[in-house]
């Protein structure tokens, strides 16, 4: 695959989707790309040359490789085992990688339905964000047979800072969870850490200065304590997709047996974000919320 | 104070004062030093020279500057107001200098105390655990006046990498709360994205080895991971310490009206942290409480 | 239908179904029942009298109402859309009524496929429990047209003590949502209530008869602190069915954008009581998972 | 007590002390009263007759009996152990009530005061509010020896409708303790139960009629939902003294060494009622936080 003879279907060109497969264009790949509205396409391939299809099945038809990047469960499954889905046209030996989030489950399921037209699967979740793909230093948690891996690893590579493979096929799906659970807890400490300070009557920047290097420090509050001290949450990434995430580790933590207290009652938290008009904030809007009950009611 | 001319008296040989009373010493400071175990006291005067007192203010006779790095409130009460407080006999232009964690309201009492007689007064709670006692480098947060600040801050960076000052007494206290506010989600965060990723048959190792750089990494995930996944938790910051200022930092969140839901949530697993025989345990231990109840019940 | 010449199909002979279905044959209807496992279909056709059949579409054939009482979304699927299900003979002009507890959206679902067929749907989740089903008096919340309800009410209050049309389809199933996320929280205040008289060396009972009659006192009180106290948990209503319940909640709530976090906490710490063994508890166990975590960990 | 020549000194002229004190009068015992603030002390003294006093130790200057019911911790001890407080003059053989809500700290360390002085103690908070007290059916837990306990009992009849000897001083506190951990996780639970009512479209009348009978039931339902769903808190039992009640309950339970997990959360929910302008709304406005969570921010 090294020799960019590869033929590439990119299926989703939104805020991560457009800048991936652009790198891939860029690095040499002919690429396909399909979006559901068509003028993103068209857009695309105005500004990285390639080609455009009206379907994914018709991007999928003469790759080697398909990517995805869509939305939750519902959208990977239309484009994919739809009617006019890329596996309905996908050419054995080809192989389908997935870079949405979505649950492990769907990715289990998805690894059957390759194998059984004899192609490969990959679930590829990303991290990063926005910035991350734009710069191409994305990290990449994959759940593959190692074969399967192999052959698309350096592909990845061109906009990854690390493509890992962390097991069978949905171990890249509950390494994202992990994630995701990690940043729950953490947020929300860290906005409750910023909310007493501001009302604490301290210089708020001057202790995220002083803490951030020792035992509470963390890249939230590293690369967020700004924004949020600022109340500016135009960025990042929105809480909408952060429930979406969440309900995905809290179904999988049901079927695995145990329990996520803090993780589930912070979703709880974002459920009131979204309701103060938070859905598209990015996830550090928690301290948002804190403040929004300090604001007496209206009588 | 930099021709070490200085008279040092230091109250409270624990985990934390007897290396920082150590690097006084070593740094050329006449340091006379007081616990309440004269045992301790006496093996530290074997080590680094200088004297010891049997009484704090004993202690504080001769002294220009008197620190103090005991346990909680009543503890500080003790050796500062109480009969043989360094207070009754500290001298007009000398100050009191307290490193121990308590409430941002007994610091101001404390300040208020000093003054009347003269007297300055820096609450300086710090960060950076044992090892950073030992090595001496602490992060030293400070509420004073800054004259007082300037006068002893110098003396401070012998056992500390960052020395700052706040604003008026009790802006250290308040600032280390923030600290352990932001530590205590972030800690819990932590401990449900292990526990997931041991049961959905992740390599856990792995998993923090890839996310540990993006946005869920954080001080804790570096530096606890191996021993969480280890099952050890003899080291580190002890739970019921942590009990002790998370009460404190939801006594004060009572003051300033505002809420801190997931604090308090986290503050009663430590409770159940404690309840299950770890109240020395490491803060990161909250793992181990997550395990203990997927113990089946015996009947 | 008060003449009892209805014919009436009851699928599923579970803890709730089996009592139900023979209150309708004492009444004088002809009961033809079907049950997954045959072996208590027998049974209940020994005991009642009435016939049983071999699938669920062979129990609706010449039946004029379908009562439905089995488990969790999926499997009222299966028994209505199914192959075999009941909604593939059941002749126009039937009624379908569900009385299982499971989503509203499923309730919607099969109310619209019903009308397709020119049939009735009832969603009627019960509350009363297997005490409430064997002695007849359960408690029945009705989502449905008023005149199929019209239709159908007076045959449920053969074992009912309350039949209430609470709305449009859908409407009987979010009515016992409302139910399970009142009790969610009560029923761990009052664990925590115990657990804290427990400790604080009152007796227990004492408290319990002092406190039930004001503004801390509820039927768990009344009806579960004597169990609690003696920990007898075998009986009353399953943690497992529980935590069906809840996770119907938590993603109707979703779907409405509300917040409920002490559902949200307390269904995790159902999945607690699950792990330590109480999945078959009784949901006043939530007592029996704190004082778990007053265990000692064993080294 | 019974031939009511006990004279009695009642401390304490509040919503609830106006009424009890009243009551004994009414009884006819011979009452005087104390109250901060005096003018409210004439207005009793005009309504009921008897006299009042300058300070609390002037009350219970010639008194058998002395009965005090005002606010904190803090507030008790300055009527009982400051200097003009009634330990300073009640003579010996007499008793010493305590209504308010407070430590069970604070009620031992009166029990030991006041054997010291020869004189019984008895901590006897109450339950059942304004009205409880104005209709004289008040809930009264007493922690006591039981001899003082019999000395007294008939004499509180007079304002109750049960008086139970719990244990020894503090039993009292700690039993009121549990019916306030009871309440909060009650009352957020239906609270949020309304809260999933309404935004599903239920009429949230009708579900409390058709649930409140069965094991969602609870005096709170029954006596709050229609004040809840019509947004009226000016009435029953404030936040702000309900946050004071479970202060005390959590710093209980820290001593206790147990865990109250929803309590602590609950406590964090009132403190978001008291920002958002609720400190005098009954406990039952954890709906309108819910429902002020639903306002979108304001841009
Ligand atoms: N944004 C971020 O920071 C991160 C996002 N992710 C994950 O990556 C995935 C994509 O996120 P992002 O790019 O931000 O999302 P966007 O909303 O920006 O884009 C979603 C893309 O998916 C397409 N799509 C969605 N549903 C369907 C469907 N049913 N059929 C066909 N196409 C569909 C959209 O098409 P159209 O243009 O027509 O709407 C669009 O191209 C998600 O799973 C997300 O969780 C992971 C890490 C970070
Ligand atoms: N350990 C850590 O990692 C960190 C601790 N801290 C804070 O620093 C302070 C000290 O902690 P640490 O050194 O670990 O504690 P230790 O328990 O190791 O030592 C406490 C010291 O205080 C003395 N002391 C306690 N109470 C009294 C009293 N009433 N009168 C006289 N002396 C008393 C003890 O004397 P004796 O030897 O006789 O018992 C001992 O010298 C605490 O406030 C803690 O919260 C802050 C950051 C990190
Ligand atoms: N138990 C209680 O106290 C209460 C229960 N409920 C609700 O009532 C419903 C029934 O509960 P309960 O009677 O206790 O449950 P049980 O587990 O005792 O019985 C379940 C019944 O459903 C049948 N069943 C389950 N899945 C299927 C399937 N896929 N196909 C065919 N039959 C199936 C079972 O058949 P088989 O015998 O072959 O297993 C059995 O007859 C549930 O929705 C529950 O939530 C409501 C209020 C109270």
């Amino acid at each position: 695959m090294q020799n960019k003879t590869a033929k590439i279907a990119f299926i989703g060109l939104g805020v991560m989707g457009y800048p991936m497969a652009g790198h891939l264009a860029r690095a040499g790949y002919g690429v396909c790309v399909y979006n559901r509205t068509t003028s993103k396409a068209a857009a695309w391939v105005e500004e990285y040359q390639g080609t455009y299809a009206n379907t994914p099945a018709e991007a999928a038809q003469d790759a080697d490789l398909v990517f995805i990047c869509v939305g939750n469960d519902e959208d990977v499954r239309q484009v994919t085992l739809g009617t006019e889905g890329v596996l309905s046209t996908l050419g054995a030996g080809g192989v389908l990688i997935d870079h949405s989030t979505v649950s492990a489950q769907l990715a289990q399921e998805l690894a059957v339905a390759c194998s059984e037209q004899g192609l490969d699967f990959i679930d590829a979740p990303v991290s990063g964000g926005q910035q991350g793909a734009q710069n191409g230093v994305l990290t990449i948690m994959c759940g593959a047979e190692t074969s399967a891996f192999e052959r698309v690893q350096s592909v990845m590579q061109t906009y990854a800072r690390a493509v890992t493979l962390m097991g069978p096929a949905g171990s890249g799906q509950l390494t994202k969870m992990v994630n995701q659970i990690c940043i729950a807890g953490l947020v929300q400490g860290l906005a409750e850490g910023l909310h007493f300070a501001q009302h604490a009557g301290l210089d708020a920047h001057k202790v995220m200065q002083v803490i951030s290097q020792g035992a509470a420090g963390s890249w939230q509050m590293q690369n967020r304590h700004a924004t949020m001290i600022a109340s500016e949450y135009e960025h990042g990434f929105a809480v909408d997709w952060m429930r979406k995430d969440l309900n995905i580790c809290l179904q999988a933590a049901r079927q695995l047996d145990i329990a996520l207290p803090v993780t589930a009652l912070v979703d709880q938290f974002y459920a009131e974000v979204q309701n103060i008009g938070g859905g598209r904030w990015d996830t550090s809007s928690l301290l948002k919320r804190l403040q929004h009950l300090q604001t007496p009611q209206k009588s």
